[in-house]
């Protein structure tokens, strides 16, 4: 049944670093390409989309955690990579490339693994969906995030934008980061919800890994049923939402996992998970 | 036509303690099993859930109190006497307890008293969500928050979690909490939004009666319909959303209480409100 | 094409003050009975709407300010002018007027420029809702917020509140301003987000004048797109959310203010923005 899985541990990213934990549980998405603050490109996007589609099929990878080289996150679509050439696209082409964004943030909200964003320095436009498509955030208070699209003329709605980040930091501070394209610091973004938690440099991405650690430790398929469901329930009204919980937790409570918790607690050990 | 109606004065509970105010206006259910630290059971689940099901038709109870006592909200669902009978039971079983709590939260969004939760100490598993599902929150500065479904192998998704806290303190935050189930402590709750004010001990429980005796004091056939549309307007959109309120708001107009605090204003004096 | 435009540099208010910049681009509306603290009435109400709608077909109006004269932003309905005469009224009426007043709420969402909101002192009712359905506020230290239809014995669903309100300082908060009708001081304003930002009473109008020339001076058709789907995704799941952005971005990537940018980024210009 499980033949559908496979590992990840020695997976060759071609745009990117891909490494993992030694346990192989949790995996490291670096974008590397520090000279330029880490832009994306047309062909980063499409590995990172597909990536995080296959991570669906993981039968090690429990957690990600993703983050920049040389204390920037990412500086977004490259202006001569990306922006340049979309500048001369027909609109089939244009739709094309935002589906693919799209995809993206659809590959990251799908996969089942949680989704732990290290964010130091730069963290600008395409870079700040990365950030924002992500479960959760830790930065560093050098943290400089902006959703800049407004400054290449273009819309705050991109990749999902409009909708999500007013779910994340509430809608009239959303408004005001799309409308403008400033830079949101990040005590503003720890204020805010944007940030789970600030750490220095020295040691943030020790501690997204150690976030990562302690979600791959615990019950990873009961995570990945509570992923699904902070995503499905968006446009449910309050009964819809009640009862699709009742069945996904109806599903937890019979893996044995539940079990194995059940049974550690009462011999006062630690469960070990097994994801089933 | 009011004959549906019924006094709850002399409600007596099973599994919990219920009172009422003075003026029979305000009831107050307090979880008490102190010594556990007031958990559920199967058995306080259902009474729960039945008695906000029954002041649908209540004649005289205007608003809800809801604590726990010594110096406790809730720890939960009990260990042995809920948590280790799941992990025997077949999927009908388990899904017929997952509706059944799940029809509590339903119950508290659908009574039309305004709820207030009054949370002292732990405020664990199910007890974080009868806080959550009520429509405000006081503490103490000792109470901790945690939704702790995680560490018995469980999902995040119970009872409408996933849907519910994101709405209170944002997607980012809420999905910390459910992932990691770690706790949330007073101030943080008061920072995020969860919690509407932070009192000593000493003076939670009054704070809280005196909130619901002022709203059971105002137009209680407005706040309910307030109540109503809080919790009905999730999943619309904004025309849909204004076009209900015209007509909800229509509805109040047309009630004497409406009148009767304009000739209160007029007169100025205090508005007596009647519910019609 | 554009022949369905026209300007509205010399637009005539009857009920309030309209004004625009030296350049055309930013109007700025202006509440104008300060003895009475700015209330609204039914024709003031009618007029606002029929304003908000035809600004969307403006060539000129790029971005609007929203304010009051006399140091108070708006006191709302205007009890004698408004609320004695709704007492009054048969059903019909009542629904007429909630649907006119949720009118001006649609009006504001659907036009196409960015709305500021400048608020200073008494901001209640009706005035509350006109700051809440703008896209960005800024306040002084003296604004008083109270969205307080309760003390007249109405629900807090008027125009949208049950449903705006929550999307932007999160339930728990909406749900006890709804149910007090307390007031939200300046600083609580702005730490749930409701603000953006507090400036003192000598500068904020300035200010607000600031961030609207910024937006027109921007790239408009852009902003109108933000602003188009900040409110259109309100009630879509996530994949329909990102597909949605993926044609608002293809379209203004189709634009010439597009090009634009990316021509006076490579020259180390500012570019100039012509809204097509």
């Amino acid at each position: 049944m499980r033949g559908h899985l496979k590992p990840f541990k020695d997976y060759q990213a071609a745009h990117f670093l891909f490494e993992t934990s030694k346990d192989g549980r949790v995996a490291t998405i670096r974008l590397n390409r520090p000279e330029r603050k880490n832009p994306l490109t047309f062909e980063s996007y499409a590995e990172l989309r597909d990536l995080f589609r296959d991570l669906t099929y993981a039968s090690d990878i429990r957690a990600v955690v993703i983050t920049g080289a040389g204390d920037n996150f990412s500086s977004g679509g490259d202006v001569f990579e990306i922006i340049e050439p979309l500048t001369q696209m027909a609109m089939p082409d244009l739709i094309a490339f935002t589906r693919m964004t799209g995809d993206l943030v659809k590959a990251m909200k799908k996969c089942p693994q949680p989704i732990i964003a290290a964010v130091d320095g730069i963290c600008a436009g395409a870079g700040a969906i990365l950030a924002m498509a992500s479960d959760m955030r830790l930065a560093t208070p050098e943290a400089k995030t902006a959703f800049l699209f407004t400054r290449v003329g273009l819309a705050g709605a991109d990749m999902g934008a409009c909708g999500i980040l007013p779910r994340i930091i509430g809608q009239g501070r959303a408004a005001e980061l799309l409308y403008t394209g400033r830079s949101m610091n990040a005590a503003e973004g720890e204020r805010w919800g944007f940030f789970n938690a600030l750490y220095e440099r020295a040691t943030l991405e020790d501690e997204a890994k150690k976030l990562a650690k302690s979600l791959a430790d615990g019950p990873w398929f009961a995570h990945s049923m509570t992923k699904t469901m902070l995503n499905q329930e968006w446009a449910m009204g309050l009964d819809e939402m009640i009862e699709s919980e009742a069945q996904a937790q109806a599903i937890c409570m019979a893996t044995g996992d539940f079990r194995r918790a059940f049974e550690a607690f009462a011999a006062k050990q630690r469960p070990v998970f097994e994801g089933n």
